[in-house]
């Protein structure tokens, strides 16, 4: 029996369990989930013989070390800022780690101990970041293969809801956590590099300044970027493209709505509001407007957007109920982000026959024999249930598929990493095939954003 | 002899070293100067026989002590940031503290100690914070003696030109410290409450959401709310008034071109731009706008940031070159908003004859015998050339009389303070006058935001 000690029951890992769990008697696997709800852990282990949930608590350092010492190999599904205290146990005990999460700068501090105890640190190894890696590397390396020069790399994702369960007039609905939603995008300008030229988009402008795509069956969507597309020129060995772009994709019309709650700022998660509890949702929304003894907030909201009468982005916010003088706050000295989640998660959260989805979308545009062409490479992935989401599947097989490979020696260059190198994502996006998740690339006209080489 | 030490010799330090040099013979005063450039200090001494000019570096902790335990009183004009360790040493060897910057945390947390040694730490004892809280408490005082109740609030300050000097279409030169200026409004909403209504104005707002006010003999002027005008409600005593407003003075039209440099992202001080130093003008304004290989950075300047052909806001862009293709950044590895900053500076720079202006304006509303009445008072002050400048005049004069009156005894209450107790600010106001530091205080009719008690 080889153990395998999962850390965090949450919604990602159900795929995750199942998975392990399906190859725990071949594999002779025993899967220890621990989580600070029991409940969460026994609903995922469900009395499997080859599986024990447990009461875990990541800052009870007693039992945090006991775990790890037990396991041949850890995985972290917890929260992203809370994976260093169990890394940095694994290099005490000298154990695997997986993560779904981005390489932290804690993370990255502990390289050289890493690497001088032969362990694999295995981090960027879900969704996004995790498959968009792996599956945009395959195509790039094979580009570089046949001599193809990289001369744009776009790569687009989005968790939405399913066309069946798209019901709203945002056509959107909270699949992931809800309150990475509301604070997509703080943290600092957004920066890419387009046909050579470098471009940044401050918080402010980030929502309207949204690129289409175009994916076969699904239609039309679209993107705003993602943080900072530049540092991945290095992590790709793409240091001299000319244009480089990450984007998170919405349905068409979603970003420019959402540029109103920032203009608002009620996405704001740095102060409290006195006296939020008590609050109706028109107050709330009246704080961001100026004063008026005799003019509706309605009105006043209209003006200062610049919303005109038939404008169908009115009715986005009549459906999110934040005119009602009813409806209550019932959070105490809450953020204008707290409160802003409360009025979402009353309209946008799945129902129990709600489906989600999954969309990634990579654009290459490269040179080979003095042509250019270009590659698109699109994944659509529906989840099954509430349980099976998509997210769940993309986020949680590739960890699982990733953790069973270091623990069988396949995967053995030690060092704190992400799944870049072939003989890591090959196996790994083989596998995923499997469980459907499967990329359809097509080759188009070559685009980019000046194909005429116009001099600007 | 008594020795009085006063760390920072810069803009701001002028006429509070000739205040004190001209008091030293009769108050027999010895002042010694410290500055990190000899020369700044040695200017401002001039070989006075009660005055020394020295080399000072705040971080040569040896000499800190030694010149500190030399004086009988510290004065720290020095950037708010380096006030504490010079603070920490004042309590060590018993000394009196005088700063003309908002008190901080670290400043705050001294109270205890600095009461037990019955020591005085006045601060906030400048212009804007210093002068507004003095004159302020004046009038509000005398409302509360004679039974008013405070109902409404209002205080705008503004370090601008003079009438003679505003040469330019922004009617703006820096007359302070630039980098201030180009990060004003950072650091989070500013806040602030109108009848009883909080209201929360985000970064991205901020310059659209000014109020005008008209200052006699001067003419119409805009404000835009300065930080959390919250807090100083339970500073002034004023913790049930209904309308409770800060904000920072500019000439009418300034804040609306203004807020094209924060849509676009260049006052962001958070991230530094690749290559910046070989960057033309026009590079840099393009880094902020879509790629396109054929129109023009103008006109894509336009459309973003939707200037009619006709607007006249369009003119102080093309006044500060940023379009310019010859003109060189010229700074390594610098942020947008360093960039922002030396465009500027090339425009905005007082030239040898230029004069500056301080103008501060109150508004305060009160209910007495069930009437409700309003009192306006405003102050103008003029600069007298490029070294007694309206700023060092109202900045440094405050600081020098309190400096002065506490040496002598007459402000002994000690501990961690702001000038706001009638027997601190009283005197000190009446000498301001002398100095041609006087406000016009006018009674108008009450205004408010919602005089004909609307229940909105």
């Amino acid at each position: 029996m080889r153990n395998i000690l999962v850390i965090g029951a949450g919604r990602s890992s159900s795929s995750l369990i199942q998975y392990l769990l399906n190859k725990s008697k071949k594999e002779e696997l025993f899967i220890t989930l621990g989580d600070i709800s029991i409940e969460n852990a026994e609903e995922k282990i469900n009395n499997h013989p080859n599986g024990k949930a447990i009461l875990f608590d990541v800052f009870n350092q007693k039992q945090r070390h006991t775990e790890i010492q037990n396991a041949d190999i850890v995985v972290s599904m917890l929260p992203a800022q809370f994976h260093i205290e169990v890394a940095k146990d694994c290099v005490t005990y000298n154990k695997h780690l997986v993560t779904a999460s981005y390489i932290s700068k804690e993370m990255e501090a502990l390289q050289k101990q890493v690497i001088a105890k032969g362990l694999v640190f295995m981090n960027e190894i879900g969704l996004d970041p995790g498959i968009d890696h792996m599956s945009a590397m395959q195509v790039i390396d094979n580009i570089r293969k046949k001599g193809g020069e990289m001369l744009l790399f776009e790569s687009f994702t989005g968790g939405l809801v399913a066309p069946e369960s798209d019901t709203n007039l945002w056509n959107y609905k909270f699949t992931w956590n809800p309150r990475n939603v509301v604070l997509a995008g703080h943290g600092g300008a957004a920066k890419f590099i387009q046909e050579g030229t470098y471009k940044y988009i401050p918080y402010q402008k980030l929502f309207r300044r949204t690129e289409f795509l175009t994916i076969e069956e699904y239609g039309k969507f679209e993107a705003y970027a993602n943080r900072d597309s530049l540092k991945y020129r290095s992590v790709y060995g793409l240091d001299n493209i000319p244009t480089m772009y990450r984007g998170t994709i919405r349905k068409v019309g979603f970003s420019k709505a959402w540029n109103i709650f920032v203009q608002l700022g009620m996405t704001d998660d740095s102060y409290t509001i006195e006296n939020s509890e008590n609050m109706s949702y028109r107050d709330f929304t009246n704080l961001f407007l100026a004063y008026s003894p005799t003019d509706s907030v309605e009105l006043k909201f209209r003006l200062y957007l610049k919303i005109d009468q038939d404008d169908i982005m009115w009715d986005k916010f009549l459906e999110l109920d934040i005119f009602n003088r009813h409806k209550k706050v019932g959070i105490k000295n809450a953020t204008p982000a707290q409160i802003l989640q409360k009025i979402l998660t009353d309209k946008w959260s799945l129902q129990p026959h709600d489906k989600d989805m999954i969309v990634m979308h990579h654009k290459f545009g490269y040179l080979h024999n003095n042509k250019k062409n270009q590659i698109e490479s699109s994944m659509v992935i529906l989840g099954e249930d509430q349980t099976y989401t998509a997210m769940a599947k993309t986020v949680g097989l590739p960890v699982a598929i990733a953790t069973l490979r270091i623990l069988n020696g396949k995967i053995t260059t030690p060092g704190v990493q992400l799944p870049i190198r072939k003989e890591v994502y090959e196996p790994i996006l083989k596998e995923l095939e499997e469980h459907g998740i499967i990329f359809k690339e097509k080759k188009v006209p070559y685009l980019g954003y000046n194909p005429e080489n116009v001099v600007g």
